[in-house]
Order: C-alpha cells, then structure tokens, then sequence
C-alpha cells in the first residue's frame, strides 16, 4: 500500500469515528422530555444528529490525543463546539439570514418544523454548549473547563463567528479587498476552527506558549478551508454539496475566487496546506492524522 | 418616615444603582469595532443598554452583596444574567416569534435595524454572556467562574428559558391547565430569576445546602412576577408597560389571568410575595432589599 493509501485509510477512519462518537454523544446528552418541550428537543436532534463532516470535532480530538488526552473528555469537547457550529447553520439558514433549504442533504431545519421552533433550536443549541463544557464530565478540573468556555465563547460572538457573519452580510452590498474578505473569513470560519484546536490544546493541558505551532496550523487549514468552500460554490454540484451552489455570485459577494481567480485559488489553499503541515514538523507519527485532515481539507467536494 | 418610606428609599436607590452599573458595564464591554462588524456591536447595545428593569441584575447583587461580595464581581456577572435575558427578548421580538414592534419603549432591534442583524446580535450576546463568566475580572477562582457557568447554561437552555418558550408557542394551540401553565412559566421566566440568585449565592460562595431558603424565594417571586406579567397583559396600559398589552387574549393562551380570574391571580401573587419574604427570616436587615424586590415585582406596573 502506497503512503497516500495508508493515509487515506487513517482518514476515513478517523472520519468514520468521530462521526459515530459525535452522533451517539448527542443522541445520549439529548434525551427527549415527555411534555411541551419535546417538538425543540427533537428539532435540535434533527440538526444536530446524522450530518456535517464533524470536522471541528475530529481537529480538537486529534490534538487531544496527540496529548494523551481521555477519549471520553476530547468527544465531549467536540461535541460542545459542533453544537455551536450547528446553531449557527440553523441561524444561517432562516430565510432572513441566508434562506437556504437543503443543508447536509435534507430540509433545513425552519423548512422541516418551523422558523420560530429554528429559532429556539439554534439558542438551545448554543446554551447546550456551554452546558456541556460546564459540567464536570468533560475535566475534572475546573481550570481546564472554564479555559474551554474561554475559548469557545470568544470564537462564536462578535469577535469570532458572528462577527464574520455580519461582516457577510454587509459583503453584500460592499466591494469588499481581498484583505476585507480574509479578515472576514478569519472571523467566520476560522475562528471556530482555531478553537477546536486550542480547545483539543487545553484538554492537552500545553501551556499557550505552546500552542503556538497549533494556532499557525489552525489558522493556515482555516483560510484554506474557505477557499475551497468558495471553490464549491463556484464550480460545485448541489448534489455532493448536499446545500445550494452559486449563491456566493448571486449575491454580489467578492470571494476568494471572485478576488484571485479559480486557478489561483486553488494554488493559494495548496500552498495554505503545505504551510499548515509544516507547522506540525515538531511532531512525528502521531500528528499524521492532522497532515492528513489538512490536506483533506482542500480536496474534499462537500 | 415610615417603614414604607425607608423601603421605597431602599428600593428606588437600588433600582437606580444597578440601573447605572450595568448601563456602565455593558458600556465599557461593548467597544464599537472600526470594521464591518460596527453595525453588530451597535445593535447590541442598541438592545443592551439603556433598557429595562434590571431586575435579575438586582437580584443577583443583592444577594452576593449579603455574603460581602465585591461590587464589581457581582456587577460583571448581573451583566452576564442581563444579556441572557436581553438576547431572549430580543428573538422573542422576531416576526417568526412574537412579532413585537416596541420594547423598553422604543422600536424592537429588527425593526430599529433589521431581522438578520437582530438573530445576530441575539446570538452575540447570548456568547458574550459566557465570555464575561469565563473572564478571571468575574472572579480570580476558576471554580466560581464556571459553577457560574453551569447554572447560567442550565437557566437558559431547553431545560430551563429556552424550553419554556417552546412550551409557550405550543401553548397558542393547546389548552394547558394550571399545572402545566405553572410549570411553562417556572421554566420561561422562573428558571433565569432562580439562577439570579443562584449566581449571587455561587459568588458569595455559599455552599449548596445554604441555598435552599434563596431558593424557595426565587421560585415564589418567579411566579408572582410571571402571575403579574399576566395581569398588567391584561390590563395594562401599552403606554406605562413600554410594551403591546393585551396579546394572550389574542393569541388564545392560557394565562395565570384566564385560569384563575383576576381577582384570585392578585390574591395568589401577594400570597407569594409574603411566602418569599418569610424564606429570608434568618436574615436581618442586610436582606431588606430583597423583601422590597419581592413586593416591588406585584406592585410595578410596566
């Protein structure tokens, strides 16, 4: 078997895993309630269970696990930010944001039950997070869980996430430079991807100074990561996206493609990646599985 | 003067004081960016600041200032509860919610901006919430700070605010009885006046079993206040309340008001009121604030 092969077996599983581990820490964290509020909990498993690529999940668990981290700990973690990343899909996709109606390969979730239940789903969905980090089954230590929710409550408000996705929509009537829309998808995407890593990072227990060969790798696969989403949305197939195409063109938004061109785009996200798995030159075998999510990252199709 | 007189003292200098810390805090927390994210931040504090009865900030300090918190921890955190309970009004305004055009006396976020921007500001100032708890100004021990985090997550999620609105919009299709009437307001508004005082017990640092008369307390003003939000609904001047009046008849709900009459509803909140008081009996006059809160909750008129 060729290295590639061996890597790409490393990847699909690491894929296959955490997929399952996330889905089945949902379906156990989120247990439906026998009165009104069963219709919020079951839309909140709708968007929350069976979809996404668990990408923020799998980066903080293999940091963790580069540390030694306990499983458990790592997938609880992960499971509190793709519960941010869920909420703010569910926000994304109301018709006043993005009004969007397919995500993951089916209905979103205003289109499934209604907007006000979409609503309410995405707020729970974002109190569960913290919940979850809150609680001592994700660390022992009260140090490590309140440095978590340090983490992931700057990355998802109007300095991480939120704030790129206003930035968004001001795009859409601004003409954007290329330096506004890398600042923009900074905030947007890669803000929460950076928390996945520090996030695996503290569970690690590594002390900032040492984090800082993780953040440059976080921050190269982040910009990468939306290169390539700007990619698919260019030139993709709705099908394999699972969500809508084009709409970036439709709506009068300068993207990486729109500013750089597909062919120097798609330059710009290999070389992003190159950088990124060099930042990892410090570690050995036990790394491969982020050089392979990496490169992953820039030649997915969904 | 009276007793009434020094009570009225008490309790209009505490409504001012709080009213003016956390008008400052959100202040000095919310600095406008020199970006696209600008019409974000100004959003928040269009909604944040400026507004409201401040009441789950009074609560809180009132309780940590009992067990001789510092002022300015107390402060941070009765920001934090604040913009809990602002995000929740604000999606609660949405037209998919409630659909309501004035708050506080001034036109709702997604009619003063626009809906995607109010979801947005909503969503960042349920995470700015988690971001002042984890921050160490809140408090230098990491195990304050996210016992803090715990209850405020717990408070607002589909176990606590969260799924009371859900039981809410059901509640305009169903016919609830009392008991399940209770329980929807124990979770919609109960659940984040509980952890007010939760949250100024943790600070103080009170052990669990100390808790239990703050408790009681909490539940009884959570209903009464509720039992009262009813009455000036169906009652009320829109003028006085800042707010449209009138909207569960309308909207076919089952109220405190419809199930019982206005009459016993009155008799049932001032019961409560008095049951609250007689939770704070181990204390002297260092809760007399507190007693002054619970009849100032039956006794407002907005």
């Amino acid at each position: 078997m060729s290295a590639g092969g061996v890597t790409d077996t490393l990847l699909a599983e690491g894929l296959a895993r955490i997929a399952e581990e996330i889905d089945d820490t949902f379906d156990a964290l989120l247990p439906v309630p026998g009165d009104a509020r069963a219709k919020l909990v079951e839309a909140m498993r709708y968007a929350a269970i069976g979809g996404g690529k668990r990408l923020r999940p799998l980066l903080l668990t293999c940091v963790a696990d580069m540390y030694g981290v306990q499983r458990e700990a790592a997938v609880r973690a992960g499971v509190a930010i793709e519960a941010i990343h869920v909420y703010s899909l569910i926000h994304d996709d109301l018709p006043c944001m993005d009004n969007d109606a397919m995500r993951h390969g089916k209905p979103t979730l205003h289109l499934a039950y209604d907007e006000a239940t979409a609503v309410l789903a995405g707020d729970s969905l974002h109190a569960f997070a913290f919940e979850v980090l809150g609680d001592p089954a994700t660390s022992a230590d009260p140090f490590t869980r309140i440095e978590l929710v340090q983490a992931l409550g700057q990355a998802s408000g109007a300095q991480g996430m939120a704030g790129g996705q206003m930035m968004d929509l001001v795009a859409e009537t601004s003409e954007f430079d290329l330096q506004t829309v890398t600042r923009l998808q900074q905030l947007k995407t890669g803000a929460l991807l950076g928390a996945a890593v520090e996030m695996g990072a503290i569970l690690g227990r590594v002390a900032p100074e040492g984090r800082t060969h993780l953040r440059g790798y976080a921050r190269d696969i982040g910009l990468a990561f939306q290169i390539t989403d700007d990619l698919i949305d260019h030139e993709g197939d709705a099908e394999v996206a699972g969500k809508a195409v084009g709409k970036d063109a439709r709506a009068g938004k300068q993207t990486f493609v729109s500013l750089l061109g597909a062919e120097r785009a798609r330059e710009q996200a290999r070389m992003l990646v190159e950088q990124a798995v060099e930042h990892l030159a410090q570690h050995g075998r036990e790394a491969d599985l982020l050089r392979a999510v990496a490169r992953y990252i820039v030649e997915r199709d969904h």
